[in-house]
C-alpha cells in the first residue's frame, strides 16, 4: 500500500513500550512470524475466507435490528483521475467513441429513433486505489534467511506467493473467496476527533485502546464483538474531500488538488498496534479507516522512512482480519451515527488482491 | 451492450400486437421519443438519480423486516479473463511484480521479516462487462432528422450526449449520482423456469406479464411495488456457470469455454416489452436479469439482426429505472428464496456509464 | 494535442498581418475550410497516404547519398511514467509477475536451468504521448453551421469522423496506411537557437520564413524540396531533458520533474503559420519539432487560451503533410549535422490516429 | 513468449545428436549456464547493448551501398484486436470521445470552423505482441538448486531479475539501451520455402545450417557477417495474413480468424539450435523470423509440451544477440530481395523487455 520509496510507519506507543521492555502485551510480543506458529489460522489450514467466518446468521439478525430509521449512507470515495494515489499507481477512465457513441444505433422500427450505448474503459490498480479493500493476498510477510523458511513472501495461512501465484492472478487467497460471502454485520464507528474535540487528528497520531474505550463510552455503544466491522474515524479524509464538490467531482485547480493529495498521502494519523491487537482479540471481521494505510505515518520523525505494517501483518496475514481504507465517515459523524448495519461485498475479481468498493450502512 | 454488428432483439409479443393494432397499452403506444414529452422525468428536470428516488426510509424499514433467518447470498458473477464479453470489449487483470512483489519489503525492526504487498492492474470496460449495472448515461435514444430535435443521442432527462459529455467522462448522468445513494430495498425474484418446469428458458423467449403474475402466485409473494428491485430469472446464466468450479474459477478447456460463451452471448431469453411497461407502472427502482441484455434475443429469426432495446429506452432513458445484467440467481432459486432485502451501491466512478457489482441479498 | 482546457496558440505574425490586411499570402487567405475546395487532395479522393506520396525512389536514392560517415542517431524521447503529458492523458508500464517471472520456467532437459520470460503491460494514449506522430486521423477541422456542410469533424480528404469511424478505431485515415510505406527520405534540421545565438527560443516565439532561410544559409544546406522531412529545432526540449540521466531515466525529485514538465507543456516556441505555408509549398512530407505542438504557444498573452492549430489544419487536414512532435534534436545540433537520411515507419496500429516512434537518422 | 501452459519447443536435430553423443559442437555442449562462464559478455560486464556493438560505422556504410533502386518495404504486421496472441496476453485500442472528438474544438477566429483532435487509448503487453522485439530483459535463464547460484532468473550479463528490477520496470537491461542505438545495418533474408519449393515449411521443421548455406548459394548472396541482421523465412506467417485485406485489416469472420490464429500460434517451423549457434559464431546483431518464437514447435510430438528455448537462452541471454519475431517477409520473397539496408530502432520504453516495431528495409 506504500511504495518502496516511502517505507513508512512510526513506532506506535505500544510498540515503543514493548521495545523498551516496559509493557509488552502478549500480542505485541508475538509479532515474530518466524518463531511462532501463526498457521494454520483458527479457521483451518484450507480456509480462504478468514474473519468472514466470524459473521454468523445470528450476528446478521442482530445487525438488522440496528436499522430503526430506514436511513442509509454510502461510504466510498469517488474514483476519478486526480484522486490521491500512491506514487506509481494509476487511474484512467475514458468514454470510447469517435464522433458518436460506442455502440449503436441498434436496429429498430423506422429510422427516427434508435437505441445507442456508452461504455467506459478503465485502467487502474483497481483493487488498491481510493476506497480499497485489502484481501488475504494483498499484504504478505517477507521472510529472509530464517532457518526452516524458504525465502519469500508469505500470505494468510502461510501460503508462499512464489509457490501459489503467477502474474495472471493469485491462485490462492484471491479476493473472490471473500466476495462470495460479503459483509453483512454490525458496524461501529469510533469518532476520535469528536472525542478529542478537534477537527481531525494530527499526522502520526496513533489511536490507542484508551481512546477507543473512551469513545465507546462517550458514544454510548457497546464494545466491538465477534464479527463486527470497526470504523476508526481520524478526520484525515477531510483533506481529500476539501477539493470535491457536493457531487464528489473535483472542483479546485490542479495545483490545489495536488497539494491536498500530497498532504493526504505523505503522512496520516492511524490505528495503534495495541488497538489492532485489542480488536483482533475481539475477533472483529474487518477494520476500516478514513485514511489510506490503517497504521499511522509521521513524516516529521527523523530522516528516512520508518517501520510500517504492524496491523497489516498481524490482522490480515496472521489472522485473516480484513482492512478497508479511505472510507468516508464524515456523514456518520455529522449524523452522530455510531452503530449500524454494514453491508458490502467485494467484486468477484478472480485472483485479485483487493477490491474497490462503496459500502452501504443503514440505521 | 450489443455491438454494432449484432443489432439484436426480437419483436416482443406485446410489440407485435401493438404494431398489428390488436392491443396497445398506453405505455407501448408511448414508445415514440420524438412525439411525446418524456421529460422532465417525474423527479424533475434537474434530477440525476432516477428511480432511486422511489426508495424511501419506510421502504427500507419494510425491506429489513424480510431478514428473518440471517442468511445471505451474493449475486455477482466472477470477473476474469475468459468470461463472456460482447465482442470488442476486454478484460485483463495482471499482478505486477518482477521476481518479487510489487511493493516492499517495507522498513521494519530487524531484517528477518518485513511487510510486502501485491496489487492488480486491470483494464476493462469495467462498468459494462460481466455483472453490470446500467446507469443513466449508458443507454440513449438516438434521434435523427426529427423536427425540433438536434440530431444526437439523448439520455435520461433529455440530456444530449453531444452537449453534456466528453471522452473523459459524462458531465451529467454519471453513475456517481446513483452510487451516492445506493439500493437498500425490497427485492423479489421471479423464477420463470421453476414456473414452467424447465431447466432454463429458450433463447428468444420473452417473459410475459402473465408469466410474472403466475409466478408471483406460485411463489406466494406480493406484486412489485414502488421502490422494489425485481429479479427475473431465466436460467440462462447456467451456460456461463457450466464451466466454473465451486470457487468461480474457469475449470474447462479453452474451447469449451468459448463455445459456452458464444451460446450465452449470441441470444437469450429475456423480459418482454409489456412486462417492462408493467413494472414501470409499478414504479420499481431496478430490473435485473440473469442474462446479458434484459430484452430477449433470438438469433434463429430471419436474416440479420433484429430490433433491440425497448426496455433500455423505456425504463432507463425515459423513466430513470435502472437495469442490472448477468445476475446470478441460481442460489436463490435453489433455496426457494423469493423475497429479500437487496443491498448494493455502484462504485462512485465519476462520469461512468455503469458499474461492476456484487449485490448482497439477505433473508 | 492540447486539451479542451488549454486551448492554445497565438496569432502568428503572418496571421496578424493577414488579419490587419497588410500582407496576406494566398495560403493564409485560403485558410477557410468552408469556402474553399481543399479536397480531394492532390493525390486523389481515395488517397489515404497523403504526403508520403511525395517520396519517390529517386528521392530515396538521393537521401542515401547523404550517408557518408556511417554515423547514426535516434531521435525519440524515452517513454516512462513521469514524462510530460497533456493533462488527462496517461502512461503506465508495469512488469507482470507475482514473486516470479510472468512466463516459464519452460520445459527443458533436466531441472537445473530453464527458460523464463518477462513482459510489460502498457496503457497509454500511445500514439499521442511523448514523441508522437500525427497521422491523417488525428487533427480535424470541426465545422458548425456552415451551409452545405453537415456539422461535424472533417479529416483529410473531407472524410467526416462521424461517418467513417467508431470507438474501435478509424475506419479511414488510420495510421496503418502511412505505416505501410514509412519515411525513408532526406531530412534537414534547421537550428534556430544556433542561428540566434541562444540556448533555446522563448515561449511563444514563431519561427519565420526569414529565420528558416537564414538558417539554411548559415548551415550551408539546400532548401527543402519535395518529399523531404523538415526538423525545426527550438531547443525547447531541453526543459524535458533537464531531469533525465544519460540513459534517459528520470533522475530528479518528483517536484523538480513536475515543475519542468509544467513549463515544458504550458507554452512553447514553434513554427509560424507562414513557415508552415512555405514548407507546404515545397511539398515536404513531414514537419517535425522539438516541442509538443508544432505551433507556438504563449501563455503570457492576455487572459484565456488563444487560437490554435493553423499548421495542424493546413498541413495535415488539408494537404496530408504529417507532423511529428517531441523530437530530440539536441544530438544533431551538437554534432552540427543538418542534412541526413531520415528513416522511420509508424507502427501499424490499425485504425489509430498516430504512433509512438524513435526515428533513426544517418549521415 | 510461450505460456506456462504451453511449454513448447522440440528437440532440434542438433540437440538430439548432442544428447545421443553423436555430434556435439562446442556451442551445443556449452549450453549449460550453471557450469560455464558465459559472463561477462564479450562487450564487458557493464554493457547493456549487446550485439548492437557489432554494428560499426563501416558496417553502416557498407549497408547503405545495398540501396540501388530506392525501393523500400515495411516488415511489421498490423496490430489490432483479433491478431494472434499468446493466450493470456491482450490488445485493445479504443478511440476516446463521447459523441464528439476527444479534444477541442480549440479556440479559433470566428465560430465557423475550429481544430479538433482524436487520440487512441491502447492496453497491451505492447513489447511482446504481434511483431515483437526481444530485448535483453525479455528471456532469462532460471537457475534452481545449483551450487554457487542464488535461485532466480538470470538475464544478459548474469543480472538476476530479483536483484535488479521491480514491477515498475527493469532497472537494468531495459530496452531503452538498445533503442538509443537502433539497427542500421546489412540485412539478409533466407528464403527457405523457395529453396525447398514449398509454400511454407511444416510445423516443427527446424531450419538447418545446410538449408542456410544452400539458400545463400541459391540466392547468390554472401554469408552472414559481423553486425548483420538475419531474417529466416519459413512462410508460416501466411496463416496470419490469410485473413487480412490489402490494408492489413481483418477481413474474415471471427471463427475463421480464430482457427487461423490457433494454427499459427500452436506450433511452427523455426530455426534449429545448430543454426542459431552458427549465426552466433558469425557475430550477427539480430535474428528475425516470420513466426512467433524463433525456435520451432511441433505439437504433434508426444504428449505434453516439449523443451523450448535454446536460441533464446544462447543468443539473447548468453550473447546479447537480439531476436525479432512475427516479421512479414512475404514482400521480400515476392520481389526476390535477399540483401538490403535494414533500419529500425525499438521504442525507448524505459525498463521494458521488448518493443513493438515496423522495420524499413531498402534496396
Amino acid at each position: 500500500m506504500r511504495s518502496r520509496s516511502v517505507r513508512v510507519g512510526p513506532f506506535s506507543a505500544g510498540m515503543l513500550a514493548c521495545l523498551l521492555g516496559l509493557i509488552c502485551n502478549s500480542a505485541m510480543a508475538g509479532n515474530n512470524p518466524v518463531d511462532e506458529n501463526w498457521w494454520p489460522s483458527e479457521f483451518g489450514a484450507d480456509d480462504t475466507c478468514g474473519a468472514l467466518n466470524y459473521i454468523t446468521p445470528e450476528k446478521r439478525l442482530e445487525a438488522v435490528k440496528l436499522v430503526k430509521q430506514g436511513k442509509t449512507l454510502t461510504l466510498g470515495m469517488p474514483y476519478q483521475q486526480g484522486m490521491p494515489l500512491v506514487p506509481g499507481r494509476t487511474f484512467t477512465l475514458l468514454i470510447p467513441g469517435a464522433g458518436q457513441p460506442m455502440w449503436g444505433p441498434m436496429r429498430w422500427q423506422g429510422e427516427a429513433f434508435k437505441l445507442s450505448f456508452n461504455d467506459e474503459i478503465v485502467t487502474s490498480e483497481i483493487g488498491q486505489v481510493g476506497t480499497q479493500f485489502d484481501g488475504l493476498g494483498h499484504p504478505m510477510i517477507w521472510v529472509n534467511g530464517s532457518e526452516g523458511w524458504a525465502q519469500g513472501n508469505y500470505m494468510y495461512n502461510k501460503r508462499r506467493l512464489e509457490d501459489t501465484s503467477n502474474g495472471h492472478g493469485l491462485q490462492v487467497n484471491g479476493v473472490e473467496n471473500a466476495a462470495e460471502i460479503g459483509f453483512f454485520t454490525r458496524g461501529i464507528m469510533i469518532d476520535v476527533p469528536a472525542l478529542k474535540g478537534v477537527q481531525r487528528l494530527e499526522q502520526g497520531y496513533a489511536v490507542t485502546v484508551d481512546d477507543f474505550t473512551a469513545a465507546l463510552k462517550r458514544q454510548g455503544i457497546a464494545d466491538a464483538s465477534q464479527g463486527d466491522v470497526v470504523l476508526i474515524r481520524t478526520g484525515w479524509i477531510q483533506l481529500w474531500k476539501s477539493y470535491l464538490d457536493e457531487n464528489g467531482k473535483i472542483a479546485a485547480p490542479e495545483d490545489e488538488v495536488r497539494v491536498a493529495n500530497e498532504e493526504y498521502g505523505s503522512s496520516e494519523p492511524g490505528v495503534s498496534a495495541e488497538l489492532c491487537d485489542y480488536l483482533a482479540g475481539k475477533k472483529i471481521a474487518m477494520l476500516l479507516a478514513d485514511q489510506g494505510a490503517i497504521e499511522p505515518v509521521d513524516n516529521t520523525k527523523g530522516p528516512g522512512p520508518q517501520p510500517f505494517g504492524y496491523c497489516h501483518m498481524n490482522l490480515v496475514v496472521r489472522r485473516g482480519i480484513y482492512l478497508f481504507e479511505n472510507i468516508d465517515m464524515e456523514g456518520l459523524s455529522q449524523e452522530h451515527v455510531y452503530e449500524f448495519l454494514f453491508t458490502w461485498a467485494p467484486l468477484k475479481l478472480v485472483g485479485a488482491t483487493g477490491s474497490p468498493g462503496n459500502p452501504i450502512v443503514a440505521w
